[in-house]
């Protein structure tokens, strides 16, 4: 696998600048980071900021650790969100462990949010680059209006183009801006690196359907969160929104959303949703974006950090937590 | 007065950016921002970047518009930080009006103080100077660190020293850097930014014990809140840290602060203050701080605008709200 060989060396050293920035002798900022590094996610932006930073002349030494850096940055910046958004959702759990709100408290949450968000930005700014900064912070600005506009809709269905504004907002340009970031750290042409923002941007809206669509499917163990929290919270994502448009399949979900207790009748809206293909038609919607992102693979330069998006492409689709 | 002359055309100019910056069209974005720029602070962040920029050369209107932007990002940080610190001290009430958490939910005051944070580094960007993006990056990062060591010693007293420390992060850094970030944002030599930058932090200090002591003189319907707010909040400040190391008064407060409610004995706590010569002490302390910015001022190049921060010195020591 490209991808591992690739990454997996600078996605290491990723993970101790980290650790490095975050554990700083600090009791109880060593808590919520030794807990935010535990409750790791996958990485998945900062990869995308050491690939696109691959298809530059040769990494000099400077550059690969503007690179790191950067990757580092972004990964704060969700992390950031990550334990913002849970005060925001009031989330229990969060990637199988209690969220920092519930581990901590609400305090501690905002406090740890903001640190990783000043922290990142310490890291762009020393980048040395402006436009390395100008969009990190479009990206944290653009995520936010996203995440209003989701609260505004909260317990209400959406149109389905609102759903697809929403999660551009939330994760495409997040992603978009990831492979644009690490673009911009090692100095690529400016048409590669409008077909990596793009790439990234169409990885972005499929990784999002398929965690909408997870939230149906997944195995509580390997996902570490309950099936249908999405609709316990009051989120309605595309399979809801698609069902809904269906005849008779329509009525029925319709009639569990406007009950008293949705969250109760998960299994009973599940079934409805496999009966009516609204599961089959956000798979099919993720793959449409898989290949066009597939399809931006292929007018880029080719060698190992091409073959290596193309399997990211794939394994986008394919994963099941 | 040369503060006003020299400042509220400018400062009019930072407030109608801030206009344009947060009525988006949005209507939950608006009803927190008309509401923010309603509770408006005394605006003492961006008064000092735009003094601290007329120090250099006659300034041109690129540059002007250049110090505006940094004025009013430098109050968006400070505004972001207010609706956050709400959260973190559960405020009810903040100049006067319903903290923002009161007022709509934690939820819209953790996303409003995101979306502060990010349009402000969207301005500070803007203006085209990375070591301004720095130096704004670090006052969040140092006031982070110091709400989460205010977190962690809430409930206990701290020592003098201990509270020095705190209100140079909360306080002292981000008045210093307003001042710095004018300075750079219109070029002023080294050493005049030096003396902007100390000039700043003097005055952060004093500022910041002024409120601490204003939280037992103050008139609660000039302050728009109740005297004691502090203690009742678990927040020990310079008086009380002074009291208790005064022999017969200090048990007494202790007795009063180890007691279950210490929120219902503030008539007491401030009769204890007055008569141990606690609130004296803070008085002076901040005097010293007072003639420590006013010999900064004296180092300055002469003109209206070092006669604005003298004047500006002696209001922080005089004000009462």
């Amino acid at each position: 696998m490209e991808f591992f060989s690739l990454v997996e060396p600078y996605l290491r050293q990723v993970n101790s600048l980290l650790e490095e920035q975050l554990l700083t002798g600090n009791e109880l900022i060593e808590n919520v980071a030794q807990y935010l590094l535990v409750a790791s996610g996958k990485r998945l932006r900062p990869a995308l900021v050491l690939l696109a930073g691959q298809f530059g002349t040769e990494l000099s030494a400077a550059r690969l650790q503007k690179l790191i850096e950067v990757a580092t940055a972004v990964e704060m910046i969700h992390m950031a969100t990550l334990v913002h958004d849970d005060i925001i959702d009031d989330a229990v759990m969060r990637r199988g462990m209690p969220a920092v709100r519930t581990q901590f408290n609400n305090t501690i949450a905002v406090l740890a949010g903001d640190f990783l968000f000043a922290l990142a930005f310490r890291l762009f700014s020393s980048a040395g680059d402006l436009a390395i900064v100008d969009i990190a912070a479009k990206v944290v600005h653009v995520m936010c209006v996203g995440e209003i506009y989701q609260n505004m809709d909260h317990g209400q269905v959406a149109t389905e183009e609102a759903y697809w504004r929403r999660i551009e907002a939330k994760t495409g340009f997040f992603l978009e801006t990831s492979c644009r970031l690490g673009a911009l750290a090692t100095g690529v042409p400016e048409r590669v690196e409008t077909l990596l923002g793009q790439y990234g941007h169409h990885i972005g809206l499929a990784y999002q359907v398929v965690d909408d669509l997870l939230d149906w499917l997944a195995n509580p163990e390997t996902l570490g969160k309950a099936v249908g929290e999405d609709v316990a919270a009051g989120v309605y994502t595309l399979p809801i929104i698609y069902a809904l448009r269906q005849e008779r399949v329509g009525s029925q979900v319709q009639k569990i959303l406007s009950g008293p207790h949705p969250e109760n009748q998960v299994e009973e809206l599940r079934h409805l949703l496999e009966k009516s293909g609204a599961l089959q038609y956000a798979k099919t919607q993720a793959g449409h974006h898989i290949d066009k992102a597939l399809e931006m693979c292929r007018q880029l330069p080719s060698g190992p950090a091409q073959r290596a998006l193309e399997e990211l492409a794939e394994f986008v689709l394919a994963r099941e937590y």
